[in-house]
């Protein structure tokens, strides 16, 4: 054993020499915990923060897995939504789907054990993917009211279940209990579970913003909901097409990561490296292997994918940024639409002037594709009433047709709206003027911040792209306003005129001394209006010059976006 | 079995009618999978989303699991950092503390598996508190290099270890390898490790600024770093004190959720309700458990804390919201101070003002106590650099004294500042001012907005708190400006009169026919400059009332802020 000395980094404290204590007694602490712990600790990280936020998370879970589910089976969704009043900041939720229901075996580990389920590991754009949103909620339950969640659900077959589901923390494993099974016409989840320490309003976080707006991304489903107060609100279906099944993809090597691929590699059924790309990446075909050949000659493509080392991974993955690509297909993604959004739109706002635009996909980061679609609405009631009471600009996010109501502050979204110059298309500021910027981006994979997915982190090509969306509807804005301000201009003249001509003919005859003041007024009208006219025409032609000009420099912002990641434009 | 028949949910898929999908195809997807997986694809919730950002989120990860060590264990802490560089955008980083070790059968699970340590589940103020940091650094090393990352570390008994650790993702089972035992004279840790996708800058984002910040805030350790082009910085310990070692306090009866008193008492070797009380949570005297019996006279507290339903746990908390507390102790919290945040301001901004508060401790749900620090600069090197080029207000966020340098839009501390109505504090636009608003907030449990630890939710208790200690050192800063503007007014004013003097004098003797320019002069001025200072004089007298009027403003909000918890004064 070692000598004890004076030990000189010895701490003082309060004016007292500090023992210093050993790694084994500091150690003597360790333990683990499960991520049921972990998330029952912070519960703010899955939106769990603040009563309205709290109660607004609670339907957003049960929401989107029920549009989720439906979407995938192929059925128009139902849901109903009703939420009742137990006692002061304490309500029973109870959310209904008609979806393709949850087999009585998988309902334990669906509800109550958090990281599992069938979204995490594929490839596909729906508005779940981790696996923690809904057991989130039965633990939510658990802590604010103590009970479990009760569940009824049937897969359509003429027998239905009911059960309680709650989740042991400490080892997030599912407690199922109090099953009964009988036959009954039914098919889908109904969700009843008991939150306390939420509370019910009507303001713009509450569950009936949340549900107005996932109506606007969602013109398929037909959305029920009835209030504490017993109000009932209903959100028709106001279009009978599905969005098209959501299907897997493939990566598109373009930003695939070098451990990504060494984990595909590892579990490819391929014999060889050149094989597994051709099959199992999308956009490669055997010409683009010879090319890449060309490009990493040190690189065997004929040795087998499970042979490829971490290193060659990396190798590999810096040789697919040497070649140029195909973008990626967005057959994966299901935009809303822009006839949709614009039927949505027109009736929440009423709007004096609305621009809606999808841009074609991109790829950022994981060879992961995306569509930003954009919409700006002016006039009637679009905007947002500010704390002063006067209407300044207002964001409405969505991703994957899921609204985001909150976090907007480290939303790439707000971000990316807030950057723009919005001086150059007329918008003085932003914050004063009536306008809604609509936003939805779809991913198989959306970035989000946080487990709470409210906010969608700053990958730099999709702030990228989320700007240069805004731009191009902002654009058909301004040319908007220009005309309005045109239009307006022109008529105070034309206004300006009459009054003259008015007041000329009043005074002509006298002065002029004609007794016909009718007919003067006729010829003098007449001739002001022809010059009028040809005015007009002269400025017309001006501003269509300056549109061209216009239209020049956004295409030179959007050439900057491409310049991250070149596409063989001859191959498309 | 059930009659298949024409489905009226069917969807349309591009015109053709859509086929369900049944619940038992769905859910063959149905996997588990793990946390280290969870974040894996989820990097950016633990601060690895972009280059910079990440190689920040590094070093700062190593760096505060360093300073906790080295307090916990009483030792002054001694941090060196070095960066170098490998090849492009990857990099080797080696960060080395002299604190207590971590013994050999403890690194595989410190570093190599998730949601384990020593902070998770005690109630004290450590910057760690998740038990995930670490070892998603280890996660990320993984991602980008392919390579696991190397320790070296002793606990100063003579002998020390090195080995390789890296964590299974798909199990979150650690993997430690390669291990050689030596004599030599060593204690601490130092984790060698390297990174790609990754970039080192000298924004206010790199780890240079982020360490500068960290020296601020730990005036107590020593802090070395080497850039990747070998320029060395070094921040000096100004203060031999150790901050008083961090230890466990008990939970306060106020704001306590019925869960957690729930699973205390089911744990607890108190063979009473009542002795539970007095002797696991504090401020809970026998006299206030009589107050409780009175309040809650249903409530048996002679049983066991064993046989406590849920419901008695709701019962019992809704009770000790109808009682007056004494406020929780601040002991396990440890401020900087306010002579050390005033070293440190000063050194680094040499400000033209500045003031320093800390705020008497407060308590926010679950009983959690907590003390906002606060500090206001003015001139000097205060503020921040617009991308304009002009300087305008600035907030420095710390919590537990680690720097907040991401995720600003959503963090509390800035909601706080920027919801200040700093017009009443003499500052037009808290944007245009060469001010720096620092801001440390300590707890045992800071409700941090998501895993990565940037962001502080926004918890109303804590958000009230901070905008009274800034509104404190606004109050300190107005009064400066307001007495600087008056200095100013009457430097102008005395200006304009020794000129008037100076112009009288010269032209005086003309007028008045005497000789004597300077005898003029003179007698002038002191008959001027008697009548200026009974005007200032005055002028003072209407300043000092304003304050005091100002002053009684300041307190009544203080006391809105408390009316949320209510303390008994006269107990404490």
């Amino acid at each position: 054993m070692a000598t004890k000395e004076k030990n000189p980094d010895k701490g003082v404290e309060n004016g007292k020499e500090v023992e210093p204590k050993s790694a084994e007694e500091i150690f003597e602490e360790f333990k683990e915990h499960s991520v049921a712990e972990f998330f029952t600790k912070n519960k703010q990280m899955l939106g769990f923060s603040g009563k309205v936020r709290s109660l607004t998370t609670v339907i957003h879970e049960y929401v989107t897995n029920g549009l989720d589910a439906c979407e995938e089976a192929g059925i128009l969704p139902d849901i109903t939504v009703k939420i009742t009043s137990v006692q002061e900041e304490h309500y029973l939720v109870k959310v209904a789907d008609n979806g393709p229901g949850i087999p009585l075996d998988h309902i334990g580990r669906a509800l109550g054990m958090m990281l599992s389920g069938t979204k995490f590991h594929r490839y596909m754009q729906q508005r779940g993917q981790q696996g923690i949103g809904a057991t989130g909620c039965t633990m939510f339950a658990q802590l604010t009211s103590g009970k479990p969640i009760h569940i009824r659900s049937s897969t359509g077959n003429g027998k239905v279940y009911e059960c309680n589901v709650s989740v042991n923390i400490k080892t997030n494993m599912p407690n199922v209990s109090d099953v009964q099974e009988y036959e009954g016409e039914f098919r889908g989840v109904e969700v009843m579970a008991e939150f306390a320490d939420v509370k019910y309003d009507r303001s713009e976080y509450s569950p009936l913003e949340y549900l107005k707006r996932t109506a606007i991304a969602n013109p398929h489903a037909e959305i029920s909901f009835i209030d504490p107060e017993g109000r009932k609100v209903r959100f028709p279906r106001v279009s009978e097409s599905l969005p098209e099944r959501p299907h897997e993809v493939q990566p598109h090597p373009l930003g695939l990561e070098s451990h990504t691929l060494y984990e595909l590699m590892r579990i490819s059924p391929a014999r060889k490296v050149s094989s597994f790309m051709t099959t199992e990446l999308v956009r490669v075909t055997s010409s683009k292997v010879d090319e890449l050949r060309n490009v990493i000659p040190q690189f065997d493509f004929d040795m087998s994918p499970k042979d490829v080392t971490w290193e060659d991974a990396r190798r590999l993955v810096a040789g697919f940024k040497k070649v140029k690509w195909v973008a990626p297909s967005a057959e994966g993604l299901r935009p809303i639409g822009n006839d949709q959004i614009e039927i949505s739109l027109r009736s929440l706002l009423s709007p004096e002037y609305l621009s809606v635009r999808s841009r074609p996909p991109k790829v950022y980061k994981g060879g992961v594709p995306f569509i930003v679609e954009a919409a700006i609405s002016y006039g009637g009631k679009s905007g947002a009433r500010t704390e002063a009471g006067s209407v300044g600009g207002e964001i409405m996010r969505f991703s994957n047709r899921s609204p985001l109501l909150f976090d907007a502050g480290g939303c790439a979204i707000t971000k990316a709206v807030k950057g723009i110059e919005w001086k150059r298309y007329g918008i003085s500021d932003f914050d004063t003027i009536p306008v809604t910027v609509f936003v939805n981006i779809l991913s198989a994979f959306v970035p989000y911040t946080g487990a709470g997915k409210q906010s969608i982190a700053s990958e730099p090509e999709v702030v990228d792209e989320i700007k240069f969306a805004v731009m191009d509807v902002a654009r058909d804005l301004q040319r908007y306003i220009a005309g309005k301000v045109r239009e307006e201009t022109r008529a105070t003249k034309r206004k300006a005129i009459i009054r003259y001509i008015q007041l000329l003919s009043e005074h002509l005859p006298m002065l002029a001394n004609t007794g016909n003041k009718e007919d003067l007024e006729k010829k003098l009208t007449v001739l002001v209006f022809d010059k009028f006219k040809a005015d007009e025409a002269e400025e017309d032609k001006k501003e269509k010059k300056t549109r061209v000009l216009m239209e020049e420099e956004g295409n030179e912002s959007d050439s900057d976006s491409d310049g991250k990641i070149e596409f063989d434009e001859e191959d498309m």
